[in-house]
């Protein structure tokens, strides 16, 4: 068995750990940069070496329909198809299939949809998602499962039957000894069906245990209340992968609760739409409060964008539609939340994780006349 | 003066030289990247350097409009807003009046126009085009010309006594002595209004002349000859920059007549509509044959592109519309071009040109059904 993890140290419930993979050893907690077209979007590889990234997430759903997984197999697989070495985890393509699909048809057996590019006809079980997986390569696969609306109980309870009964199949049918298959967690907002998930899947024992179907507009409160309930009943020996949470001041709160891992597209879409991270919050850097602001994005952040370039040229290329603009601002907020989380990480080693969470919040959300382009951090 | 041009060896017509600017030196015959918007479109600076890019264009006209060239002059001038240390050339802003704009006005005095962006009233004179310039604050610096269709004889003769009359009043207007200004010569396909421009250019003694107001449509035979013309009128002594030219076979045709700088959008632009470069001829990525294609853009090239990724990958990216693929073919036809230009520079230095570009130009000319994307070069 290729993969392990290690506890090194606790801090309250704040965890830091070592993730060891085929391709490589993460340092939790840890950022995963979301690559979803076998691409994170808009940063070449060496650049996220460079940042320190030590595992990026593909989407099984768009891999599957372009360019095919069985042509990344052909091709010897996602890492050297991407050129890609280090550790790779692939979603299940379940939330993709309940999310982008135009149409979709639930049965106990699997779930049949419409292709979001051409309309085409489609059929996902748990058994197909493993064998896309397999196919693909990562390091860390997902089972396939459900992701039914948070707060609507009686669908929940439906869902989180076929998640289960589909986290057991994904078990039988995965093959591959040198990935990792995490189960995940369902039940929406309701402490019964999570724990009753979290029961059933760790009589699985899975290797690492996803919490998912969050951060998809349920109250924030809600969500770690979620996270706090699944910190008590995950065991403590397997990493917990919080599903699709990149907002910084999130990854910190669930950290503080015990989550190991997390992954968005938050950065780099944000960095699209000309929205920066900076330790004294977001800020919108096409205002023309920075047209002429010669300092970098973030005057403490050392990536490529802020050693070199100033928010006023940045402003320019995008406010010009320069693919420059795009590249700078998706390098800055992904190296921001990897930088967040090794100093997370630092914090709980030294035992100080509290003082740091309570510092770098109070910072992050002080919100400032002194600057005109903070954004909403609903943007 | 900042500025000098070195012939280092000639061989037959073709020139080896070094050309010496305040922000660095070119080695010439040089291809020169142009970013329009103060960024060579989806190339970051540090590439460009490890490209060996020695100097890169600007466009005046799209800087005066956005951001302005007085903004830019506040933010210490183009190579300090773009972080771009190097030697930069700006052009007059003259072929993009005539060729963007969507009305234009030309009088005696200069040309009045609406922006292409937001249909704004501008009025460009010669004064203007080097204030412009001086605001920017390039290495190289162009005189403002009229770029009248090339084979409309009655309208060449009237629009060369106004760019003669132009090129007089940019001498007399630029002051900064950090910067070489160069003339355009005109006149079309007509070689007696050609040599005409030549000899009035040289009277003003500029420390380099431009061959303006060809690749704009007329026949490659006619731009060549032109070309030929130029070399015998042109003084030897200063650098000759063609304007517009970066088709590869153009590029070393126009070595073969006395060339010494070429810029063209041409490599990026192929590159974000899925065309590139190789010795053996242009080919179309996005071509069904490269699906499964596991060699390099272009085996013999060194780029990153090449060094890291498959054809398999690229196409993959490119059909997907992910910026990363346009980045890597960016990347690559941009070395292309720069790769292509040291070898040309190393046979002169030899006295091996003539081989060369026999041997060059056959390779990369011969039709081979091997190739199935092989594109038209009129793409």
């Amino acid at each position: 068995m290729s993969f392990c993890f290690d506890l090194v140290q606790t801090d309250g419930r704040a965890r830091a750990g070592a993730l060891r993979t085929s391709h490589g050893t993460i340092q939790t907690p840890a950022f995963m940069p979301v690559g979803t077209q076998a691409t994170v979007k808009a940063i070449p590889p060496r650049d996220l070496e460079e940042l320190g990234a030590q595992i990026i997430l593909a989407n099984t759903y768009h891999l599957y329909l372009r360019p095919g997984d069985e042509l990344v197999a052909r091709r010897g697989g996602l890492h050297r198809f991407m050129a890609w070495p280090h550790p790779i985890l692939t979603d299940s393509g379940g939330f993709q299939v309940f999310s982008l699909s135009e149409m979709r048809r639930i049965d106990d057996d699997g779930v049949t949809f419409k292709s979001h590019l051409d309309g085409s006809m489609h059929r996902f079980t748990p058994e197909k998602a493993i064998r896309i997986q397999e196919n693909l390569g990562a390091d860390i696969v997902m089972c396939f499962d459900e992701c039914p609306p948070p707060t609507d109980r009686e669908y929940n309870i439906i869902a989180l039957r076929r998640t289960h009964a589909w986290a057991a199949r994904c078990r039988r049918a995965h093959a591959r000894s040198d990935q990792a298959l995490f189960g995940i967690t369902q039940g929406g907002v309701f402490r019964d069906l999570r724990e009753q998930s979290a029961r059933f899947l760790t009589s699985l024992d899975f290797p690492g245990y996803a919490i998912g179907g969050l951060a998809v507009g349920e109250d924030k409160a809600d969500m770690f209340q979620v996270i706090a309930w699944m910190d008590e009943v995950l065991p403590t020996a397997k990493p917990r992968y919080l599903m699709g949470v990149g907002e910084p001041t999130d990854l910190v709160r669930a950290v503080q609760r015990g989550v190991d891992m997390a992954d968005c597209v938050l950065p780099t879409r944000l960095a699209r739409h000309g929205a920066a991270f900076t330790r004294d919050g977001r800020i919108n850097m096409r205002n023309r409060a920075y047209a002429e602001d010669e300092r970098p994005i973030d005057p403490e952040c050392d990536c490529y964008a802020c050693r070199h370039f100033s928010r006023a040229y940045i402003r320019h290329l995008l406010q010009v539609g320069e693919i420059l603009g795009m590249y700078l601002m998706s390098i800055h907020n992904t190296a921001f939340l990897l930088n967040l989380m090794r100093e997370v990480r630092a914090a709980i080693i030294q035992g100080q994780f509290e003082a740091f969470a309570q510092a770098w919040l109070s910072r992050y959300e002080r919100t400032s006349s002194l600057q005109p382009g903070k954004t909403p951090t609903h943007l």
